[in-house]
């Protein structure tokens, strides 16, 4: 095999409670993504459709991803990366995640799998590294392993995959508003109240215990972040209009997305969803804000090859 | 049925990660309590045994539970209680809410069980209350459930059951020094790190993820605390030579057992988790403090009738 082409799917990270550590992976959106095995050593990034972003190997989230990948192996061959661009960049599904994960997903498969999609995970982070100067694994996670994961350790790039119930379905708005990420992290507070932290953790734990158990009650009470959306909800316009709105028509938890702008809701079953979407897209309506809307089931799947 | 003799077994709360809403339930040590139904109203404390605590029934954890749970039943009955007091009260092994959670749990069984365990839950969160001022049900619920249990959420009653792997074992000990829970929490600040409250939280998710998969493994790397251990570790003498000993003999994790001053330690299997308790006594022989120790598999049952 000298060339595959695949698909590598958007991701919601920061799952309300779990912040920094509970992501899941989508369906619907996703890059397209043909990786060529070239005789050539290195990386080198021919193609870009769908977005401005540089060909530079070393400015791309992708060329240093596979570079990362390249450097843990002695092999004399190089690889061509041709990207096509589906998610926009800074909507907050793991726009960056999706091209770094598809970078070292296809070169691992050109190269006989010498890696699991776990041990893929820490190359993939190097392009996050890139995109926003942390080395985060909650978006890179759940597109390399899909469904649901959690990153017990950063550092130890320690992620656990976790179950996700079949009737689970995302429903996703992006407001089409610039909200950098930088500016998202920089209304957090270093130091947050020790309750709160408890109320948090509390809720993250019976999130995890809700989707061993396909226990939609229990994973729609523990939807709730007391933490993180209180600082960072006001950046999104009309946050609590959509999350209310999302609530009424019945899901079972919403929140944003990453850091935003894009506000995820989970609702149990694809009908309910679709009502969400519906009940989202009414109150962004009658505003001067353009937006996309998506209804995924939980794709467990993660990055897959489609030739 | 008019009387009935139950064990009321001891409980390990704060489990490293899960501080203030994660505890499991222990075997070899409870205390013994015979209820007993009385035409008269309200609650006595007819007997206690085998310590100095208070007979009156508003100043008894014992009785102040009993009394929630009448006080919402219209019931024309009273009840008597004997405590047959077997764990030491400021032990940090649930001293209060084996008594709390044994009440309402005879009493329960004595009218026929118009409430559930879970249920129950409520009523002996209220001599906890008697006991240290604070509502917490992080002793209660293992007590009364048995086995891992999550409180999602302390003012809502929001308890889950988590299973418990068959071959973890768990080792006490108890070294007899004074330790007031007061103190103990006098010394925990009100604020946290972000980071680390992530890192926690990302250890705790694990660990549950741990326990539905007996992923011993993933078990020991999250069994760590990085908010609270460090801050009141100070106050239990040796308290890093024990963890040490007991890690060195092969424990999945260890760590300070509610408030203090007993340590738990978790292993895989009982034979190590004997290996843990020698390692632990080791430590204390040659110091001038008196200590228990117990080894004990997870009690999944909880509260039991004996008689």
């Amino acid at each position: 095999m000298k060339e595959i082409k695949l698909f590598a799917p958007a991701t919601v990270a920061n799952v309300s409670c779990g912040f920094d550590v509970l992501g899941f992976c989508l369906d619907p959106i996703g890059d397209e993504m043909i990786i060529r095995k070239t005789d050539q050593p290195g990386v080198r990034i021919t193609k870009i459709e769908g977005q401005d972003l540089p060909l530079s190997t070393k400015k791309n989230v992708a060329g240093v991803a596979a570079e990362a990948l390249l450097a843990s192996l002695a092999t004399s061959f190089g690889f061509e990366i041709e990207i096509y661009k589906k998610i926009k960049a800074g909507s907050g599904i793991g726009s960056s995640a999706a091209s770094s994960a598809g970078a070292v997903f296809g070169i691992n498969e050109l190269l006989g799998r010498p890696y699991s999609r776990n041990e893929l995970i820490q190359f993939a982070m190097k392009g996050e590294v890139l995109a926003s100067g942390v080395g985060h694994a909650d978006n890179v996670a759940p597109a390399l392993l899909g469904g649901f994961t959690l990153v017990r350790c950063n550092k130890q790039v320690d992620v656990v995959a976790l179950p996700s119930p079949s009737e689970l379905y995302a429903t996703i708005i992006h407001p089409k508003i610039e909200l950098r990420t930088a500016d998202a992290r920089s209304v957090l507070k270093k130091n947050i109240p020790l309750n709160k932290a408890i109320e948090q953790w509390g809720n993250l734990a019976a999130l995890v215990s809700g989707l061993y158990t396909d226990n939609y009650e229990l994973i729609s009470r523990s939807l709730v972040d007391v933490i993180i959306e209180p600082e960072r909800s006001p950046l999104i316009p009309f946050f609590s209009e959509l999350k209310g709105a999302a609530l009424d028509a019945g899901a079972l938890g919403s929140g944003i997305s990453g850091s935003g702008p894009s506000i995820y809701a989970l609702s149990r079953g694809e009908e309910t969803a679709k009502k969400v979407r519906q009940a989202m897209e009414k109150v962004f309506l009658p505003m001067n804000i353009d937006f996309d809307t998506y209804v995924s089931k939980i794709n467990t799947e993660g990055i897959k090859i489609i030739e």
